[in-house]
């Protein structure tokens, strides 16, 4: 059975090598005339892309204010620091270039660009979004899918807490997706790039009755890919095939289209890394790898089936338990880490990382099923060697 | 490899039984005070469909004017009288309530409202599409994907010709899709519409190298959901489940997720068929049943691995020919005709259809692949039994 559900996803993606040319054209020709232009480190400065974009955008009467620095698990006080500036300069857009942090800050900031109270309660719930400026990316590592959803997490590292918001209002406009960009992200982010792709269809398969078998079949169509393209790109890292093939995975992995009929589902596998990557400022992906399989094996005597299915499909293999070690092995082969000691977590940490979870459970509204007890449980299972 | 593409999909699609008591919401909210309310044959009067839509068309305060009458390969007569009417009557969008057929025709008229000269001449390729009226839409039959694509196909009856239109213009602001209403669609007209769907995602499939693993296997997840739902519906017509994972795979055969990325494909089955329907009124999907298996019976050799691939991953079989066979059986389980006999077009009407197809061919830009001795070939194979 498809459930109920509303499917609108606008944004405009436009894909292929050198693409980032394109950029002027799509503000100018929606009227725009000053953007924020965000970026993260120096590497996109390093790498011509910036002064390309700038060049670009100039050639098409748009100018720029430049906010850089965005680092991964973007902060609360960058973003703070990018809304001050939007508004002070009174841009009429923002344009992100870079990964998946750098565009969930640049949504936050066009949120609170237009928001008359604390961002920051958006992000607990508390306040709605009714607005936001429009969203542009050039992106640069394909992983969160942030450039075709509406999604967007933030750190507030004074809190310790990493939280989303989800809006239409978040929708980027036009994204620019060049594969070739992509060439150059390393072994590590890459690994942790395709853990975190494969986490966003996992979520829904295994929380919900799923809508129908096509919404199994396209989740599997989905991991299948991300795990075959992986492996050819860890063999050849410039194997521009495989970096397309990957990129437009991830991107679908996250754009609604895999949860369309899906009801009910939730993100407790996100739910669970926010905390480490809030705590311990690990990579996202990194934090998933760990807690995924755990979380696996925690979840499934609930959903013996479903399990068994994800087993036959993705990995061949005939009962359910080998399907989640499947994945936990191909997580290892590719280098990402599978246990908390792995990141350098020792298990005296638990009843911290277990209280910073609970409060988000709190927040995420799944307080109820993820108590205290079953996240030290889970975290158990990510523990053990 | 994936190739460049565009991506762009505006369309909002709200799913589920009853949500047509949402669209006066939806027009009244974008402004909209008077809409041409497209439909087809008297069903969807009997059936109480069309006065509970212009209930909610008048609690919302949209004025509306009725054009129906809108039959199967929609009349470029037809269309032209609902242009007519929407200009004299200073229509501000166009509403259907049917099938495709009548969305494409709401779809053309939405063009000729707004166009400055003929509309035939759009459909020739000979005037650029610049414009349209929102175009919005209640889904009674899943089958074309135009509830969430900027194509149209009509009917010129005069000079028997028909042909399409693909405009960025004729996406539909807003689709509902309401799966119970298609539990009343008959066998046959399930039939087609289930043939039509797998034509949709096997035209791109095995006319050019496909983008990646990943739309081969998206392709192969709609066309396997389709056979599997299309059987239960056969078997239980009230299926609501089946009914509503066909109806949103319909959707997505059709809505550009499952080429993006696919360079250089093109539609000869779609081109062939047109001309069955368009010299002998029978159903689209009828008339590409008779032709999928044939034309794929000619194209067989020119791409024996991806046959092979199909035949492996879709029926189970291990030959390239037996996958073609097993397609072609499967249709003539369900009761569409595979053969020209089986629509009661006698041999001797061969000529006459390769001069129309050959025509069409010019206009498609496929004249250079699709000769008159290469119809002539593939109506053979339609021919024989």
């Amino acid at each position: 059975m498809i459930h109920d559900f509303v499917f609108h996803n606008p944004t405009k993606i436009i894909f292929g090598v050198g693409k980032e040319e394109k950029i002027g054209k799509e503000l100018a020709s929606r009227g725009h005339r000053k953007t924020l232009l965000v970026y993260g480190q120096e590497s996109v400065r390093r790498s011509g892309l910036l002064s390309r974009v700038q060049q670009n955008l100039a050639a098409h009467g748009v100018d720029f204010i430049e906010h850089g620095g965005v680092v991964s698990n973007p902060l609360l006080s960058h973003t703070q620091a990018g809304v001050d500036l939007a508004r002070r300069e009174h841009v009429d857009s923002v344009l992100a270039v870079g990964g998946g942090s750098v565009v969930d800050e640049a949504k936050a900031i066009a949120v609170g660009a237009k928001l008359d109270g604390e961002l920051w309660d958006c992000f607990l719930g508390n306040a709605p979004i009714r607005s936001a400026l429009p969203i542009f990316d050039i992106l640069t590592i394909a992983a969160t899918g942030s450039e075709m959803n509406g999604n967007s997490v933030i750190l507030n590292e004074r809190k310790q807490q990493k939280y989303a918001i989800s809006s239409p209002y978040c929708y980027p406009t036009v994204s620019i997706l060049n594969p070739a960009l992509t060439c150059s992200v390393p072994a590590d982010y890459t690994a942790y790039s395709a853990v975190d792709a494969i986490a966003h269809v996992i979520e829904a398969y295994f929380t919900q009755e799923v809508g129908g078998n096509l919404q199994n079949r396209l989740v599997e169509s989905i991991i299948k890919t991300v795990i075959e393209t992986t492996d050819t790109i860890m063999a050849d890292p410039n194997h521009l095939g495989a970096r397309s093939e990957f990129m437009w995975t991830a991107t679908l992995a996250l754009n609604g289209v895999t949860t369309a009929g899906v009801s009910g589902f939730s993100f407790p596998n996100h739910l669970l890394e926010h905390s480490l990557s809030a705590l311990y400022r690990i990579a996202h992906g990194a934090g998933l790898a760990i807690i995924i399989p755990a979380w696996m094996k925690w979840h499934l005597p609930q959903w013996e089936s479903q399990y068994q299915r994800f087993a036959r499909e993705v990995f061949g293999v005939n009962d359910s338990l080998s399907g989640v070690q499947s994945l936990e092995a191909w997580f290892k082969k590719i280098g990402a880490p599978t246990r908390l000691a792995d990141a350098g977590i020792p298990a005296s940490e638990i009843p911290t990382i277990v209280a910073n979870i609970s409060d988000a459970a709190q927040v995420w509204g799944l307080a109820n099923v993820y108590t205290p007890e079953v996240i030290t449980q889970i975290l158990q299972f990510a523990n053990e060697q």
